[in-house]
């Protein structure tokens, strides 16, 4: 089914490398976030690896990519495992650092917005539906983690997430439309979705609320 | 894939009109909600539209019709953003007129039950499949909003509510099999849901519960 | 599509034995947990369905089994309503004994792990999307059960739980490869899964946690 751009290995090779480090990258945020809730190790390894594959499996039912990557390919599991694994080891030095795990996360978040995008598009889908499943794939897994926490997702309250992700799919979008280099097409949406969500972290941007002030 | 009937151009044109009235009808349900829980504007524009197309989308996927229509048909996401952009505009006005927000609410269940039960069976599917779909159709979206608000859903709560969509969905399928004209067939049963799900409301009916009176 | 050992008759049977057990062991954990939770019948119906049937939906969706077998198969509802009508029919007495419930879920456990890896071979699927899938259809059930019942899932917290399902499921996938007899390809599992769930219940088997010891 695979019909747009099929062949062009090096560009392929690219985006798997970004996928499997935007795994790596969510993996240890869903680890952590599990080790926080004090689940046992098989569910800091469930939420971890749903966390880094969640958004992934959701957009590959969607566009009937059968069975989903994140469950055929042992690269996947091999990854979120491994980050899963280091995150418990290296749980004390990770605690005090949330800085680095935020750094993760914001690297995930534009590292599958782009792929998740690109993917969509390879299937011969439209605009509208990459740049959803970018977005899907870039928060699915999060949403899902917050879910199975039983707590208001922090995807939907926090400072510019959801909406960089968005930015990054749409520019993956455009990218391949207008036919930029592989490079740029590739690594000038994550950049900016990373530097959005970055930006916002450290200078507290956040986009509109209507609520009563008390509220939070 | 469709068989059934297809080629009735008008029939197909309400059905997709009562599709659009409930994704309307929703996603004001779904961003009202969502701005009382005090999401950002990115917040209550994804919980309008996972409101409003959550539930079609779970069907889609049941059915095989892939991508979901709520993904790939522009007319979804723009119903859905549109009517969350009303609700923030005209929030003043729709907290404090809880009943129209129940209106709409119950009108998209009626529309959701019929439609998604129509869809299930164009697309080949036995009685059994329609049914359960118009059901997920109709609540499914309303779920996925209570579940990212990490709140039970009343959905599963509330005065008749699904059994108001199973009785619509059951109509569909029954008008199917016997051929009932497509007006009757298609707003008998969203006329019997709405007003089983509206009199509930005044009524204060309720499905018998079991446990100790104290619980609520 | 299905390819291994189709038309092995008896063993198909077997194994649709197996699965209906299973589904009629879940209902009646679910149906207990919404009673508890207060919900209303038809609350009490959807939870009970839910549990049974909703891990095998997610397992079919991701295999493409369209339409998944939980909604298109008559006996799976038919199961789950009557194990959820006996549940709330005999609850004083369900209630007492939470030690049969514990029981039937524990069997679940084991029959839904193997049934799901199973399928998924059937399907020409590789070892570890069965072995995945074995667990998502275990526990993927309580999980949406404890999601919409808005509490942290037990499937995550418990003694050994998840990792008893995996541990069939794999055993599963190793016994078709070895091309081990039907009878005990499908039952060591099984009882293996059961065993290890029900000891860690009475000997308070647990994983390792890594939280500070206050937390629970």
């Amino acid at each position: 089914m695979p019909t747009r751009r099929a062949g062009r290995v090096n560009e392929q090779m690219l985006f798997n490398l970004v996928d499997l480090a935007g795994t790596f990258a969510f993996a240890i945020s869903g680890a952590t976030a599990a080790r926080r809730s004090n689940l046992d190790l098989f569910g800091i390894l469930a939420i971890a690896f749903i966390t880094a594959c969640g958004g992934g499996i959701v957009r590959d039912l969607c566009i009937g990519a059968i069975p989903p990557a994140g469950l055929s390919d042992w690269r996947y599991l091999f990854t979120a495992v491994v980050a899963a694994l280091l995150t418990i080891v290296a749980y004390p030095w990770v605690e005090r650092l949330t800085y680095p795990v935020r750094l993760f996360d914001a690297m995930g978040l534009g590292l599958f917005a782009v792929y998740g995008a690109h993917k969509a598009l390879l299937y011969g889908n439209n605009a509208e539906v990459a740049i959803l499943l970018g977005v899907v794939t870039a928060v699915g897994g999060g949403m899902a983690r917050d879910v199975l926490l039983a707590r208001v997702s922090i995807v939907l309250e926090r400072e510019i997430y959801a909406s960089a992700a968005l930015i990054g799919a749409a520019l993956t979008v455009l990218g391949e439309y207008l036919d930029w280099p592989a490079v740029w097409a590739t690594w000038l949406p994550i950049v900016v979705c990373f530097g959005l969500r970055f930006l916002s972290l450290h200078l507290h941007w956040n986009l509109p609320r209507f609520g009563r002030r008390d509220s939070h």
